[in-house]
Parts: C-alpha cells; sequence; structure tokens
C-alpha cells in the first residue's frame, strides 16, 4: 500500500490500494456467494459518475451458477471458459441502443432529445457504446470498492452472446466481467504500465 | 456524504464521497493552476486499473490556456467554449491506433500479438477505441481522487481536433475534460439516476 504523491492526492493510501495500486485482475475466485445485497450496493456507487447527457446507457445481466451460467460459457474463447464457468457471479455488461426512451426523466432540461435520437439509430448505437464503456470503467472499481476482484475478459463471440440472452431487448454486449474472492493463485505478475511521458503531450 | 450500504461497501465513506456519491461535474472553474506535478500523479493512479492485454491505448494531450486552447476552444460546441476557454487545464482523451507498437514491452508474455494486429487496422481500431474508453473512467475518477474536479464533454468536432492537433500521430480524439478546483456556481442540480430495476437483470 503506497501513497504514491502524498500532497497531492486527496484519496487516503488505503482507498488508493483498493481501487488502483494493489488492486489486480483476479483470475481464480473462492466459492462464496456474491449477495444481490453486494449487487445492489456497487450499482449505487457506480450509477453516479458522469455520463454524456446523463444518458447512463449501460445495461448489466447477472448470470448465477446454473444452467444459464453454462449457455454463457459456451460463447468465451477456450482460455476464458474455466474462469467464467467457476467464478460465484459473472457479469455480462451492454449498451443499451434505446438508452434514448429515459431521455425525459433522466435529462429533463432537454426531453426531446428522446424524439431527435428516435429517428438516428447509428448516432444512438455509436453514443450508447461510448457511454457504456465508460460507465464500465466506473463499475469495474465500484467493483473493488466493494471489497470483491472483477477478471473482466474481451475474450468471447459478442454476437452469440446477444442471440442467446439478447433477442428480446435492444442490448448489445460489451464486456464479461467474473466477480468474487480471489481464490489460490488469482494473480499473475503485474506487467508494467506505459510511463508518462509514453502518454502524455502537452501543446 | 453517505456510506449507501456501510456493511457491503469496504470503500471508506470519505472516499466514496469523493469518487462516486457526491462528487459532481464541474462547469466553472477557480483561477488556480493545475501543476504538471498534478498532472503525473494522477497518470500514477490512472495508470492501474486493466485493459486487455495490457494494452493502454489512453494517450492524453494537455492543453493549458494560450495560443493552443483558443485553437481547441473553435471545435468545442457553441455551449462548451466559454468553459473550455477558462478551465486552468484542459485534457484531449485520445485513443492510438498504433498502440500494438508497445505489446513487446506491456504484454511479454505474447509479444506476436503486435504482428497479429499490424496486418488488421480495423481490429485495431475497434481495440483502442474500446479500451481507451474504459481508461477515460478510470482516468475521471483518478482526477476527482487528486482533489480536483473533472467537466467531460462530448460536445466538439472530434475530425477537426484530429486534424489541429494529431496530424502527426496515430491519435484519434474521444473526449476533452476541464479540469481544475470548482468555481463560483459550478454545480447544476443533480439529474437523476436510473434505478437498479431498470439497469439490471438477472438470468
Amino acid at each position: 500500500m503506497t501513497d504514491v504523491h502524498p500532497p497531492l492526492i486527496n484519496l487516503d493510501p488505503e482507498a488508493q490500494a483498493l481501487l488502483f495500486t494493489d488492486a489486480r485482475t483476479a483470475n481464480t475466485f473462492t466459492d462464496e456467494p456474491v449477495t444481490n445485497e453486494h449487487l445492489r450496493a456497487i450499482y449505487e456507487l457506480a450509477k453516479y459518475p458522469p455520463t454524456a447527457a446523463n444518458t447512463q446507457p449501460l445495461r448489466i445481466l447477472y448470470v448465477p451458477p446454473g444452467e444459464a451460467r453454462t449457455r454463457l460459457v459456451a460463447h468465451m474463447s477456450e482460455g476464458n471458459q474455466a474462469k467464467t464457468a467457476t467464478a460465484p457471479m459473472v457479469a455480462v455488461l451492454a449498451a443499451d441502443t434505446d438508452f434514448h426512451e429515459h431521455i425525459p426523466r433522466v435529462f429533463p432540461i432537454r426531453p426531446q432529445m428522446r424524439d431527435d435520437l428516435a429517428g438516428n439509430p447509428d448516432a444512438r448505437e455509436r453514443m450508447a457504446r461510448f457511454n457504456a464503456t465508460l460507465q464500465i470503467g466506473y463499475y469495474l472499481l465500484a467493483v473493488r470498492a466493494a471489497g470483491l476482484a472483477a477478471g473482466p475478459m474481451a475474450g468471447f463471440d459478442a454476437d452469440a452472446v446477444d442471440r442467446e440472452f439478447f433477442t428480446d431487448s435492444t442490448w448489445k454486449t460489451l464486456l464479461v466481467v467474473n466477480i468474487g474472492r480471489p481464490g489460490d493463485n488469482a494473480w499473475f505478475p503485474r506487467l508494467p504500465r506505459l510511463d508518462y511521458t509514453d502518454v502524455v503531450r502537452h501543446a
């Protein structure tokens, strides 16, 4: 637990470690179940950070162990199947391309935006995917805030997952995330991060 | 400052408030400058949360007040121009479609992924945009962790910003963010968030 820049960061060192500096992507989990109350508590944090026009297009399908989990595992890439099968909880994170239906409630300053977007499915899909992906960033840190480890996985067949679970809806799968308490040998060694000078320019 | 679910969230209430429950998108800023040391401290947190194959495609152009800021403001939508002109610091957040060049260093487990991606610019652009957008979620919370307010803005001409600043590079603009200490009347009233039952299903 290291406070990287004590005078410059307001977040206390324990919280820095929990969310950023010590937190790791878990590859194994204990069999302790993740409760519905825990999932609700995660959402009560994850719902707050910003989205464009407060549109909040992120949607979450929780797939507990059982028949539905087996159907999901079939669409994961081979290297992700064993951990997806055994995780206490799996979240399928998706973007709702019909997010605009909620605009009069969530953005009452400009309710007519719903009708403008109703006629523009391409703009809607771009906005849904971008803002839901931002929200996945918030969500993964909220899972960590709840003392749980997240294992995000990009290796799966998104179209097949949509056909399996979302044919009756306008949700489009973006990412699959294993959630639970870290198990034995949960961590690979930490991989190197890019340096500030690799990533940042000053105009 | 409210601890929404005390027994279910490990993150302490002050940290919950700083990052999630009390934090707000600022619309005005004081004239206190944002120092380079502060920007480095933000990166030292934001760099850690996960990306696919540790690819870290997010890039950041910081535009301080002055000539470059004036050029940026010209490409913002009218409603965002005044705040972009006066913010102590503005970050142009971008995805680097040549992120794969770093793969042998950041994902030494599978260095050949660089060459596989070199021949697939479409896959690279999708991967760059998705993972950089995830990282923007982490970045916005890292700005808050540093005690600063962020004002993300989607209303701008991304192609024009790319032409203005990134013709010599492979960076693609995703979002523009004002950064500083909140000024007078910095907050609009909090807009409503969707309910858990609007967003979550259980399979």
